[in-house]
């Protein structure tokens, strides 16, 4: 995927939200009895960022945060995990950054309290989109929630306008969080046309269900009528059964999930999606992407966090030597 | 550009507003001077609508207008003109339709007085658009105006959708209506999108600026760049230096104006769409559909209204018979 | 009610709302098959402003207008009427000022159409009210309905403390318009707030069920809560039945209706106002002063318009000189 | 204060809102390197009603919740303090709990970050405050907060009518928070506005300039005026200057402070409000009022919340006992 004669400055640039997650120090209890809470960075694609520097790729990150605290915390700990953060843009306007208070009654049950009212990370406008940041990267990774509200929304669209005029890939990560958006139909609309402008769209079923403003929809049909514009591959998780890459030639290559020790289920889905692309970027197999992604979301359900939990490329490949692939799924 | 045995039951189905023009009765002075106002129907879809129904076409129109007098007085005009009115939608959340007071100090000086406040049309709804309705018309024509707030965005993107699952034609008249939009990178962000996904679009080179977010651009490549997506007519027209229409093949057929007897300027864009599609739809010459819609605009602007003025095909045959065509440009 | 040795600039100033009345031309009809419109000023207290300064008093006004055509007319007609329109402010936010289509369709028969969102009038701020102004007045006359929204809400409330400071007389016109408020709860906490600080009270029987929260309320208790804070004067209407003018010191005076030739019943209560309040201002008893209101009353329910329609002295005086007083209720 | 012969359920019914303090776990430095906070309840209102039930008093607590962990964290914990909290309504709109984050970098040094975006205590509604509910305390205290929006604002001031009905002394806490208004004159409106229904106003000098509207505002100036209205007892607070307490009739008497181990300055003002309206009931003098205020403030200011850190009455007895009363003014 890498072009022949031209070393581009990032493997990745992603965007979307960065913002703050609280964890319940005190787990296995309702959240309203724990007195503790533990910051981190949290946020879809700043997960991603951070777990692909972890796994040793130049990426950057283009994003809007809040003037404060909170704000300086996330850049700070950003730069340190090795992402770009020069275009990680702080609101002038006094919107904050958006807040997750993770609840872990037990591994099966964990909830999420949000403060999402009028986040940074819904602020950023094209004019603050730089096409120039753009052009160096390979890849181009969007958040669907960035999607949610203008005028994030066409900074958004206009990002992708970019990557295209510069034939850097668009990832689409669906990242459907419900509470962000007014209505599932205005949601729909804006997932396929940014899922038709995309190379590679990466979600759960129910993700592409809400894409297609479906219910139980189809694999097949789903893939066949994104093949018609630009994607070239499809990855559709179906949890305990696995993951299917679909490629526009009709190979389908099946993914199986990897034996955990559970503690939460957050961060899975970002360290799986920074793992998979971390593997396509270095060259392997579809197959191979898919265990280390895999591996990946194993190790970050066993830790307290989903940004700073995100495993070295030694921690990925010792579960991959370890455990059996495919013989059966692991809950 | 009909199907060969199938027969639609519209040639086309405009989407957009449709809204109340309040003329002066007085005209050539001030408008706080003036004591006495028309009422007509107006808004650019609606106009082109009921200008093609004045035609012999059957056309159909989606839109939303206010459950008041104003509403009913629209449903009424618009039925009688012969547009199908069964997809003008009353609202049912007290928006009002939008209305225009028109201004005419000379017939250069004209002014528009808007009240478009939370006007019902922007308050279309994905839901409230009908697929069964879309693929019975050989064209579906988008008025800009429509993409400028949510939900009528989003109504307006997902009739597009429809209009391309089922092979109808996609016609995307700009029409550029600054004070409806909150900045022009957000307007260049949706008119570049869906002229990416229109067959036909029309507009002043002014407007297509706007589409492209550039100042002085050129026809040359603002052409070359829609070309390479679902374009395959793109009309710039160029005010008192006539029209040029751009198909995909590379051919350029250049229009002209006739002489009109002016008396305001409004409904002139409006009559020109109507007649050139119209002549279109009839297997005209580009060359022959561009005099259409000039003496057509030549007729609206020597009348009182924009809706009621629409012209007959013996009418516009008249101009085009009595006048010399490309030798000069008329102002 | 004038200071002994004190001569002030005006009468009556009175702050809220000056808006445009489109009258249908054709009456006895639905609006939705009018096709002319006539144009006037509108609001209640720009039309009680109007109407005292046709009956000679000193006026001034406080209000915000568009800066546009309608704004200028409305500046235009003010000054031309006799009012002194120096705090009459043009809107620099583009708000617009509001309409009300009037649809005449029997004399029993009137409703109107309005165009009120975001306007003009409700965008009056603390800053913009004029303390010196205020000062200058024997009357502030506040209308009900400034108090609907923010910020036209606090101008409305300093105005008053301002008033209270120097000794003017506040008379508050309940003009209650329920399409102005989100709840009638909301409108019932602030229109107690401003009759307590009141020194005269005007509204119809239902606008004080309004201000009190009840429905079906009794003028007796009305008037006992009232007069614990203070009002002086309440001025009760009910209909058909005449009108009822309490007095603090417990002399309760009864106006009764005169006969009229009805055209519609827009700008009875404006008229009314204007005329009671000009009879105070000259020193006539409370019953004559229920007389000149009635006869104004009369007068401008037989003609078109609720400004322009504004009676003189002489015309109130030949009615009163005319008709006999109190032996019945004229419909 | 007491009523002779009637016993009145609650000592204090509290209005306003109860929101979540994050509190630095490691103190004395940037809140950005702190990676641990603690849960307590916050919010003027709140802390006060804390404080006096902590002092034995019955109370009782008007005010609106999230309906998630943070809401039910409050509710349990206001109930286990002693506060009656059948008035402390969930919020069904979705609306979150407030939330500061505390950053003590030095004991001088103190800043707080806010979420405050469509919290729910300002989501309170005049239907929601029950008459029966106030009428049977002694004293209703508001916190100036509660007026920065609608609808809250208008439930406030409804409660204050209630409590004027009943006879329940209405006690004003300025607490003024910039960032919960949108201009400072519509502050001074709505502030001077329930000052003038209050009995007795309590604040620092800063607030009640904030309520004329002036800079640098004289207390002679201030008390001459309100004391025109309604209020009985005026408490302004000048920092290490100590406070005053002015009364009708004209006597004023000086509070000092005591000395502190100071950890951090949140919670003074709403332990000082407890203290003192506790001795008031206890029908101490206004001297012995203001040292348990002063020694109240002195206890909390050396601890690490502001609700939990609410003291006994020993232990402010204990600090008046051992320390000297207005030699001089401690820092």
């Amino acid at each position: 995927m890498r072009g022949d004669n031209e070393v581009k400055k990032f493997s990745v640039v992603a965007l979307g939200r960065a913002c703050i997650d609280l964890n319940a120090v005190e787990i296995n209890q309702p959240m309203e009895e724990t007195a503790t809470f533990k910051k981190y960075v949290g946020g879809s694609p700043a997960n991603i960022a951070i777990g692909l520097a972890k796994l040793g790729q130049p990426v950057g990150f283009i994003g809007k945060i809040s003037d404060d605290q909170h704000g300086y915390f996330i850049k700070n700990f950003m730069s340190k995990a090795g992402v770009d953060s020069s275009q990680l843009i702080f609101d002038q306007d006094g919107h904050k950054t958006g807040l997750a208070f993770t609840e872990i009654k037990s591994p099966s049950e964990c909830s999420i309290l949000m403060y999402r009212q009028e986040v940074a990370d819904l602020f950023l406008t094209p004019d603050e989109v730089s096409e120039e940041y753009i052009m160096t990267s390979e890849m181009l990774l969007i958040s669907g929630t960035a999607l949610a509200r203008t005028p994030s929304r066409e900074a958004t669209l206009l990002a992708v306008e970019y990557a295209h005029k510069h034939d850097v890939k668009v990832i689409f990560e669906l990242d459907y969080r419900p509470y962000t958006w007014t209505s599932t139909v205005e949601t729909a609309v804006y997932y396929n046309l940014l899922a038709q402008k995309s190379h590679i769209v990466i979600g759960t079923r129910e993700e592409f269900d809400i894409l297609e403003n479906v219910s139980e929809g189809n694999n097949q049909e789903t893939v066949k009528k994104l093949f018609q514009h630009t994607p070239e591959l499809i990855l559709i998780k179906h949890g305990v059964d696995g993951s299917f890459a679909y490629e526009k030639n009709g190979v389908c290559t099946r993914g199986y999930a990897y034996k955990a020790d559970v503690l939460k289920t957050f961060g899975a889905g970002d360290s799986y999606a920074a793992a998979f692309l971390f593997a396509l970027l270095q060259g392997k197999t579809l197959e191979n992407a898919l265990q280390y992604a895999s591996a990946a979301s194993a190790l970050v359900v066993s830790r307290h966090s989903s940004s700073e939990a995100m495993p070295s490329v030694a921690e990925i490949e010792t579960v991959i030597a370890k455990q059996t692939w495919g013989d059966k799924i692991h809950v």
